[in-house]
């Protein structure tokens, strides 16, 4: 089936941009002229086989990624894919502990969006060899294996690798019922689509009818630069979505912690399950704060696309910061570190709805967020996908037909 | 005295770095092999004036920070000092809060260091058009002055402008008292030249002995990768000091939660005064978990030189997760962020203990913890400043020699 000793002999990065901002796409509070962008990693073997990552980024700084992942490439050359997977925590290890470019993140920013979009080839190349999806290569993987990719330093007081490998051994249960049904349903999604926060009423009107017809049920608006807008956007979506679809909101880290309670209470009115990314990324305290304040009103707090590693998401859990976790495949240390917080989750019962939209975000976290379903959680309950695709694509999102 | 519309219209960048790791000084157990480093940077005005600036890295990934530099530096050529200073806050929020850049930060990482190396070559740029040394352009500047410099974004709940106006206010009283105090006697500093990881027994015993000679009073160890050895050291070095002489050791994150208490807790009878860096600079639950089994034993928990922004230390603070704020003039964005950190430490009676050693951080921290004593915090208890200097400059420091 495979011959696992393929050297990988160059890595290749190349700097993408579009130009995104020129139309508002992707427009929120704190990321007002946004050109969607990737830093798109290429690595190749002796055989002549090739995986693909990327890190989604927002225009400028792409470059510094890229300089980034040049430094990281030295660690990657001349190591054979059957050496790295044969212990993926120690290769993690050697791209994040480096005894000089650790300095640079730990584990943080630049050196580990470059560290993803690495790893994130690595995985591909891993998925291909074994001709298979990714999402299958993990559902199918021995938990005792998928357990040897984590990197479990620094989380052993909140998941030891005991109780990781109970929740794998315990998700077999049921799994090929879960894989069928994930292939003839497709996972719930919802859109952004409609509502970045540069468009206009008249445009949101017109995104927002056309996704009703596509049979989208769940919506989420950009908020935090204007009350008034805000109330009058939320106020017009809600109008046309009914009281039976759902709305979010995100704030995109624009407020101070008792600012975001006093706005967002402000917008209770217009039920929105979520207020995502209500201030700083990094302040869990500050998040635990605001989640207490807006139980009460029925309104979780969702955050994670700028979460940047696991150490972040398991003190967000233990203080119960959150109510939705919102990985992404690119700001995480790839599939690796991704796992590392799915099992968290699962373990603090907190349901994960991943971060995507971007360059390559929908596509990569698809793998994951149907890993979570079939290998970890086995629950749909209040989980959904981000699918911020552009208003041309919105159509549902249907893994069944994207993944078969 | 001063024309302040001076316009910068160049910056220059520089990647240097320093062959340290031939003979292990500064290695740590989890930096084992550093090679310290500066991005170094010089912004010119038309009017031929020099700013110099820097921040400190330990090898491989300097040239990241270099190109994140060459990114900031558009947002830099072409502003007047005068300009940028009549609105300091502004341009810090300019620099760290660009719509695009922000995304592979913020306000950490590589981005955050480079923000730092621009923003010190400013300060040294304002100073110099001042003819004064930095400590003493913050030290007579007028307290609402000093308040504009700071972002307060996402600290507002911990600390309000009001309050940290308040701070500067009181600290009027003998602040004339306390230059001359400096002047004449200097900052308590601490050493680390001693016993870095690396270092033999023998040559532990040769810089401990010259540095007891030199007038050195608290000594440094770096422990963490095995634990008989730390043992052995910190029995030897406390014998060599004496029962009065102060001991700190110093783990650099190398321990997860749990294992950090147990392995302190046999180094208990050694008596030090602190465990620096424990675990994960991010993990602020975990050091709060590690304060709180320590205290009996009489031992703080210090951590800061990789926490990356103020919204961190805010947290360390409100959880009373340290008892030793370690800031570095490199990590957090210059003095801008620093001047939030020293405030809020005020309010939250934690004593600051700079980070420095590596290269340029003490020329540029004595400038930051003499402007906390004169300032902010009147008071010396509890406080030393790190001056990790290679062995062959390790004599005492005295702020008095060094700036008059």
């Amino acid at each position: 089936m495979l011959k696992m000793t393929k050297t990988i002999i160059k890595l290749t990065v190349r700097d993408v941009r579009f130009p995104t901002s020129l139309e508002q796409h992707g427009s929120d509070a704190m990321h007002t002229d946004p050109d969607y962008s990737v830093a798109y990693v290429v690595i190749e073997t002796d055989q002549g086989m090739q995986g693909y990552g990327l890190t989604f980024t927002v225009g400028r700084g792409t470059e510094i990624v890229v300089c980034a992942v040049e430094a990281l490439s030295a660690l990657v050359v001349g190591k054979s894919l059957e050496e790295i997977v044969s212990d993926f925590r120690g290769f993690y290890r050697l791209l994040t502990s480096d005894g000089q470019m650790r300095w640079i993140g730990p584990e943080k920013g630049v050196i580990q969006l470059a560290t993803a979009a690495v790893l994130n080839a690595v995985w591909d190349l891993w998925a291909r060899s074994e001709g298979k999806p990714l999402w299958k290569l993990l559902v199918e993987m021995d938990p005792r294996k998928l357990i040897s990719c984590i990197d479990f330093r620094y989380i052993t007081d909140a998941l030891t690798e005991e109780e990781a490998l109970d929740i794998l051994v315990k998700a077999q249960t049921g799994k090929q019922q879960r894989v069928d049904q994930m292939l003839k349903e497709g996972y719930p999604a919802y859109t952004t689509s409609c509502a970045w926060l540069g468009y206009s009423d008249q445009l949101l009107k017109q995104l927002c009818t056309d996704a009703l017809n596509d049979g989208w049920t769940k919506f989420k608006v950009k908020v935090g630069a204007d009350l008034k807008d805000d109330i009058r956007r939320c106020s017009l979506i809600r109008q046309m979505i009914g009281p039976h679809n759902t709305l979010m909101i995100d704030a995109n880290q624009r407020w101070d912690v008792g600012e975001a309670i006093t706005w967002v209470t402000r917008l209770a009115e217009y039920k929105p399950l979520w207020i995502e990314e209500p201030t700083s990324p990094d302040d869990i305290l500050g998040h635990a704060a605001i989640s207490k304040a807006l139980a009460p009103l029925g309104i979780g707090v969702a955050t994670g696309e700028q979460c940047h590693n696991r150490v972040m998401f398991k003190q967000f859990l233990q203080a119960s910061a959150l109510q939705f976790v919102q990985i992404d495949s690119c700001r995480l240390g790839s599939v690796n570190e991704n796992l590392a917080v799915l099992l968290m989750a699962h373990k603090f019962k907190v349901p994960v709805c991943p971060h995507a939209g971007g360059v390559g975000l929908c596509e990569l976290v698809q793998h994951l967020i149907l890993f979570d379903y079939i290998s970890v959680s086995a629950s749909l309950d209040n989980r959904c996908v981000n699918m911020d695709i552009p208003a041309h694509h919105s159509k549902p999102f249907n893994c069944g037909q994207v993944l078969k």
